[in-house]
């Protein structure tokens, strides 16, 4: 088969070239892609500290390190698909609604053309554009969040948009089916027991990062798949669901997260799981240390989700 | 008299207490006030590298090194004022228009009670409605704008304000009267010769950089002063005016530009301008180094701008 | 009821208005204050990193963070408690001894007025004042210290007092009671195995990190429990018990610690404790990262703790 | 004419979209370029701070802040000029010999395509290949040197070929014609006055930074074209000649150097020399701060050389 | 006895005096020591990020934080061992083979004056000249490895040596007995199934980092010990083996790894090994954060691995 | 002649064996020393921010770029005098009396072996014991201050001694003849004009840093050896009288200072002067960048100053 590769480390040094996802060719054309890896440089739902606009950048030059087989999932996803680095969306920086219908737009394009769009954000405001554009292909889809924080308000400053709101209005949109929506690393100071009035009225199941401990990796999974099921399903990877330790790198940090190694656990755990589009969000680089760890992470974790989907394949 | 001052750094040391603009009593209440420090920690109308929401948290912070007399301008200003920190406007970051709204309304407030507003921004944007409500107060102003760019753009990406753009609305709008507006510091590569279109058509004033180097900071200084005259003047100090080594903390570096002490010279030299309100903005504290010194030169040409409004009372 | 909120962060940006522990009213005067966040800025007592002194700053910017209430401890302490930023103590920076009669008067008007103090530091030297004061209050104290070193040598350098040497002092001063005494998280390379002979010689329990890691939160939250029954206590959390990966951001940083959950566990695991004072100390920002993670976790500590304290009062 | 154009910021944000120089097309057919701008991310020639290797990879994405127009020229050099990010040469980071091989062959496809080849660094020793390169179409070539250090040694740790020594083997192997060569900005700390031995054994001119300073930029851009003359010229700028303090991104430091806008000017000096290859080196990304300003006066300075480049095309 | 210990820290402060490896004495002169630790500064066999060439001198200045006792391994190894820092190896950073000729003279020396080296890297290249040399003294070797990679390639960029590949040759030259040779923490995405043919076919064994996790340490330590028994063994700890948020400073970071508490008990797991060499290696400075916490660890795993061997001598 | 050399940087990389002032050999025993530079990392005589207590080891690692021959004074310093690292000395960080005797001590044993002692601190407060101890020799001293403070206050939260009393001791107390006194460099907001009452009290000179770019550089050089003629001399370089550009890295950063090569100009101009001590102080590594060119100017102005004292002697 001739799929790309990412380009060969033994022969054109990790650090060399204009950086693309994990090396992969920058293809503007989608035709014949399996997956298309989408920049969506976006940050003005943001809240609190900024930043995440130059996420999509800096992930990009991480992922160099990303290697083509995964010796735990036991698959070459570059075999088995053909990924694209699909660039970027041009979204304003200055105005979220126009900003938004262009990623809408961009995702459904990618969506359209039979491929899975997985972006890389930006902040959590890109995942409602986004579930709505790949649920116009697929229907009311379920949804898989990791994260720290519900972001279920339903709006903020005046506005009913922001990085906060994007799964309430998803659910109200239709473009999710609550039942079929679990939440995982839930923790945090919040505003008030109130804070889960919307998962109790919709039937959301959440997992807060205390039975995550508890219960153990295998359960959660588990509890994650019963849910899901096998109809199309949406995975969106907020970086702060990471503990801080291992993604500082992030605007809204809350400390008593995920450790990298159970974050891997968890997304490997929905192989088989029928992914039709995922995210991975607010990673902010300016927050992060020179190593830039957060960014090696994201990469590690959107090679892993690339590997569940590649899964599905026949080798 | 019993004027507000700073803390006594001999008795509670600089880096105690909560930080406020030059260790300054915070008051929301502007009664008596002369000048009221105010913080706009606004940068939702960036194009490039965001950060400038955090810019009156840290000049707060590092503005504790100010003492309370200027041995170059020979004034004691809060001897002569009564300066506040007014604290923040509490401005959306995810929506311009309210923001500015709230913008134009707090510092229009502090006009009207017959205060001169210091905005600390903030991307360069909050300019816009702080123009607007000092000139509610004023009428048309004369501008003195330090600055690497231009900012008189008339939109950007399907939005017509953003940090480039206030001065083409704050001239169009009838805030500033563009013969009395001027421009030191233009410098960095352009779009094109048509970006002085908008000068010639209004007959602004600019000095850029070679011509701030070739002809001396009394020669500007002079210039400035024949141009302005002695009507109402607002002094927009955007920290990019000065080179990326004196102020690496901001979105749109660009090199060549001044050095500290030239922008105390430029800022000194507005003694005895009727100065009806002013601000400094750009200052993205991420992008700093660990001394942030952005945020260091920021608090002391505050402090240069106070002394200058100061010179203009009797002692 | 009607006691002061954190000002409300979906009308006022996180990152807006000068930086108050957890957004609370700033407040000299402490009647009717239930719990007072003192900042003690200082940490000449440091005999390796210093930066602490900046500590009490960075918190209270990094606690823009926390919200109202918590999930896990299912309490909204500000509804229950009246809680307020009392400032700093304007300690000497160059004078111990007067820094720490100025810490100890302080801290005393606290506990005279009838609130818990809970101390933000500065280095561990600070503890020592803060305990004499509140035993002053309260009698002999019980005291759980979470930390990597014992802080019990008897001097350094020509002089009593420094941060390695408040429990002696607290200790030999009657200030706490060595029998209800219980230090959590130590390890690290030591001087020698005389080095626990102070706690031989005075009763003192010791649970080593590897007794964390082997027995297990709950046993070890039972171990605290028994030490020190219901009497009054006072709780003191050096940041560097955390593992450096969580809290970088300190002066003697020794690997191998907790993470930043299980610290989370532990201090929840204190409710029902007669908790009279704390303190959480050594943070140093200077050696943190941009994301400031180490700060961000001690604000979160101090949540859980005033929750802790919370949870005593009837709603 | 339909020459490429940098991707228009007020539709594509600076910051998004895979890096390319100047947001320029990446093109690794050269055909009908008039200039291509070739990544050398090799540093294994570095004697003391390494991490130059990661040059081109920052020095692209903080080159979106260039736009299309020097005012300073006056001239718009993508209307003048078909320029391409010539993607990077795959050199070796463990084997000098095979890297500088891969360069030379490189550099010289570029050359014999007709192209302008403008390289960027890489450590200093990356010069020597791509003169061999250039000199091999053009025939020896005058040299313009701007840099702390003479670079003139003639080897290090028993190698002939460093980061010191690239300009003493261009001299000996014909590649430049020494009495055509001139080193603007020499300083720092040196072995011994014998370090000028070889200047003198070849006529080659030195301009130290006392004479620059003392002289002014004037008399030493007419030195410079004195110098050099009419026949065809290679520029070479090590970003080491500008002072720490707006280059602090490098690896052999060394204070007391020009401003950002003396080396604007000295570049700019160049026009209407016979410009035919040039570089930028030793921008070295870790020891640089978070504004990343050496990257940003690195991608200046290359537009400057580029602007030069232009002038001696007819509009 | 009379051994040397580091300098007093109650009398000599921890940052005082010029840096040696846990403020021991340096000697360059071995007599009578029975372990020398080596600088070994060489970063020119690396693929990806550089900058280990700076590792020992930033190790050297955390290890003042070491003090002389492990409560626990309960052993004060600078009272059984004459401990020294040799000072470095002076490598050649340009030439492979140069510096490899010289780190494999040095550590020659250290092995036939009878003491134990341990090397302070530097990249993973410097084990292999490290093994050869140790193995002259002590025959064909054991070998426990932690490390996140194989480092079992062939070569690299048409060269041979590399970070890659050491444990490749040093099998093929019979430096190490592949029976006995045992990779632990192995993780990241790889090239292929291929990855472990190598293993295959010389026996040697992996345990990977979901073994480490799912089997637990003492399972671990059981294998490690069964594999090497009681013959000579060295002993190379590449940092990266720790996970990123543990370790940032390294140039191959891999998600999903070892705490370093994990890592101490791994270590102290071979206590009663005939442990005859070492090393400790990738740690790169530039990109650790302010705290330098990679440093710290690899200090303490070092003095872990120091008591290690104090304990099978007679105290 | 056999005097100690730096270490040759053509065999011994930059960057490897421990790190002593210059490369030089650290000696303890000062016979037939001409000059010592002695660490003095103390800094608990500061009142803003911390850190110079670790400038010695980050100016010892930086000075590893220093050469031995000065191209602009003409002079190897090293091939005239004797120049040893006299190591630390160990001053206690938390009692300033006690170190402050310490120093004396030191430095006193320096000058009484015929030694020039050069101190690099710490904070200025260093200056006090060192020009007592150097006055104890050489009677009453001349002293060239470079400063942007003038540190002749009386005083500061209850103690006499901190960083900004030093010379209002030293004047009292007779080690310095306040009309041989020069300061150079002034600036900053100050507590009033009171400032200067000291100087006219006792005829010291000031040249603030308008005078400085007003006068030019010459006029200021022969300004000092007018103020001091031919007696004995000591001098002090506060590295905040540079631009916070050069020199971020210190504690009470003021704006608008010399440029890096003024200050070298300066430091030259002291040729001829009788320098019989002298330090460099107020570097504060934390502070500074990762490239930390505050350490690598600090190195470069220590080599000069020795160049000074070298061209007095014969070659």
């Amino acid at each position: 088969m001739n799929r790309p590769q990412p380009r060969d480390a033994f022969e054109s040094p990790r650090f060399a070239q204009p950086a693309t996802f994990m090396r992969l060719p920058h293809a503007t054309d989608l035709t014949g892609a399996d997956v298309a890896i989408l920049g969506v440089p976006f940050d003005s739902g943001t809240s609190y500290r900024p930043g995440t606009r130059l996420g999509p950048r800096e992930i990009r030059s991480q992922s160099s390190l990303i290697r083509p087989y995964s010796h735990f999932q036991q698959v070459a996803p570059f075999d088995r698909l053909t990924v694209v680095d699909a660039g970027d969306v041009d979204a304003s920086p200055v105005n979220l609604d126009i900003a938004h219908r262009a990623i809408e737009s961009r995702v459904g394009e990618i969506a359209a053309a039979g491929a899975v769009p997985l972006s890389v954000g930006g902040d959590h405001s890109i995942s409602l554009p986004a579930l709505r554009a790949v649920a116009r292909a697929h229907g009311p889809l379920g949804l898989v969040q990791f994260d720290a924080h519900v972001d279920t308000w339903d709006g903020d400053f005046g506005s009913k948009i922001f990085h906060g709101s994007p799964f309430y209005y998803a659910a109200t949109d239709g473009a999710i089916d609550p039942r079929r929506f679990v939440q995982v690393g839930i923790r945090g100071p919040m505003y008030g027991s109130s804070d889960f009035d919307f998962h109790r009225a919709h039937a959301v199941t959440v997992i807060d990062i205390d039975e995550v401990f508890r219960l153990g990796l295998e359960a959660v999974v588990a509890r994650i798949r019963e849910v899901i099921g096998t109809s199309p399903v949406y995975v969106t990877f907020d970086i702060d669901s990471v503990d801080p330790a291992f993604a500082p790198g992030t605007g809204t940090p809350e400390v008593g997260g995920l450790s990298s190694w159970q974050a891997q656990q968890l997304v490997r755990g929905l192989a088989g799981l029928s992914v039709v589009g995922g995210d991975i969000v607010e990673v902010s680089p300016p927050f992060d240390g020179p190593g830039q760890i957060t960014s090696v992470l994201a990469s590690n974790l959107l090679f892993e989700l690339l590997c569940v989907v590649a899964r599905r394949r026949q080798p």
